[in-house]
């Protein structure tokens, strides 16, 4: 099996208790969760069963040794997460609002996951890898761009697959040198993996079909597109697919995107077919809402299945 | 009255529901609370009904802004606290351990908090105060020592008087040029505020008496040394005075050396006796031990003075 890399962010989420506003007066919160998209993605596929590593950087401090016990656990190849002497862990504040939306408060930049590059011991990490996944947030909003291309130039050159998760919102793509940097990711892309209307920021059609299509003619060999509980559709150059999703009841719907692609993958990866893949990647997606906290609902292996034989 | 002014780190404090070790699990937290000492002291002084400023640095946060509404509405001078555009609003986790040492995990230095300089608006607040306060953690910790001597300058330039609460530990002492700095600052002040053995981190005697004696006598006019629940102690030139602590059941001791000492020079800046000044000083330090958040007890004076008379 191809050991599958990333280079991202790690964080640790602090979620309010209550739905409401925003985090100007003292509500009840619970915490830390280790998070981060690229930590999440990374912690499924450990826990999918999948050979996978992270580079990545913490502080020298509980939320880092949080996030980097919790990474080993599952089997996460964590050699490569670096622990800054000066930094502090990166933080994500979450609150969801009565409509669903969601308010932040982020330490990122200047946290140790915004000194992330690609270490020795990333470049040794990665190269032992054959794929490597790709987070759209990890190039825009962190200025980690020129570790992760690093990072697809070695895969790449070893004759490697990359997966690549846009991620990020429209607005995001006015960045100095994201969109030229997000089309050198998708030229590189082997599966391409959108949410909902990222489908549509690199191409030219405005329909799901026509879009998918102008990828697949691009390079791209598989396209499938997330639509949270309205399951998923699987466009490749032989067969378009969709599945939904399953019925559950959404307790926190952070992370299940990234859980999503992790057992996507990890099924492409090994071979198995697109129904499959796409059936057991939305019973990741749906494990991942049912259980509060970011990675909390990252299932292994034997547990989804269990699952999806009585769903 | 002499306007007090203070240069320091703006903080919101996370803190853990129950006691226990550190922060490496999902727990129960509660905040964020408006926090830093020289925030704490600040807003105390201003709920004392004396006229004060704070020149500080928050981000563009819901963190920063809570900062900043709770300073405004209880009458500190906001003026002088920048909003970074970048940075983040610095943050404490604390946690109580069963025995009453506390864990942290800060976000502080590369915060907006460690951004803090004497701005523009931050020298004509300074230019109008009468008196500036010094927390030695904003001298060690935060790298923020250039900001407070630029301001001990002007202050002293116009014969403005000067107090110091050191606020440190001894570990942190053999940072690079602290101790000459913590000498300088020394070296200007009037009144001292040490907790317990800070008394003893610049004298040679070893003995309360002796090291209050060998202040005073390099040019501090007063030394109250805080004792927590064993009361304070008040040395001059012309008399020795100790007070007791008011006994109240303690639930948060975050804040309290800054409440005492905040109220404490507002008595010596409006000429109450010492015996009055040491008294209103423990109540303020009583009322701030039994409630939980850094500066939840701050108590606004009119209250303070009907709590004295019952107690």
């Amino acid at each position: 099996m191809r050991k599958v890399g990333i280079v991202g962010e790690i964080l640790v989420e602090i979620m309010a208790v209550e739905p409401g506003e925003g985090f100007r007066s003292p509500i009840a919160l619970v915490g830390p969760f280790p998070s981060g998209a690229p930590a999440i993605f990374i912690d499924q596929m450990a826990r999918f069963g999948h050979p996978c590593g992270l580079v990545g950087c913490v502080g020298e401090d509980d939320f880092g040794q949080l996030n980097i016990d919790r990474l080993r656990a599952d089997g996460v190849d964590v050699s490569a997460i670096r622990v800054h002497e000066r930094a502090a862990t990166g933080s994500a504040f979450v609150r969801y609002r009565p409509d669903g939306s969601r308010d932040f408060v982020f330490n990122i930049r200047d946290s140790a996951a915004g000194q992330t590059t690609l270490t020795a011991e990333g470049r040794q990490m990665i190269a032992g890898c054959g794929h490597l996944h790709v987070m759209g947030s990890t190039l825009s909003a962190f200025g980690l761009a020129e570790a992760v291309e690093e990072a697809l130039t070695i895969v790449k050159g070893k004759g490697g697959s990359v997966s690549f998760d846009p991620n990020l919102r429209k607005e995001i793509l006015s960045a100095p040198g994201l969109t030229e940097c997000l089309g050198r990711v998708l030229a590189a892309t082997d599966v391409f993996l959108p949410s909902g209307d990222e489908l549509f920021l690199m191409t030219e059609a405005k329909d799901e079909m026509g879009a998918a299509r102008e990828l697949l003619d691009r390079g791209v060999k598989v396209v499938v597109v997330k639509k949270g509980a309205e399951g998923a559709a699987w466009y490749d150059n032989e067969r378009i697919l969709t599945a939904p999703a399953f019925g559950v009841t959404q307790v926190d719907p952070t992370g299940a995107g990234d859980c999503f692609g992790a057992v996507l993958l990890a099924c492409w990866l090994q071979g198995l077919n697109p129904t499959q893949a796409l059936r057991t990647a939305n019973a990741a997606g749906a494990r991942a809402v049912m259980v509060k906290g970011p990675m909390e609902g990252a299932a292994f292996r034997a547990d989804l299945e269990a699952w999806m034989a009585v769903h």
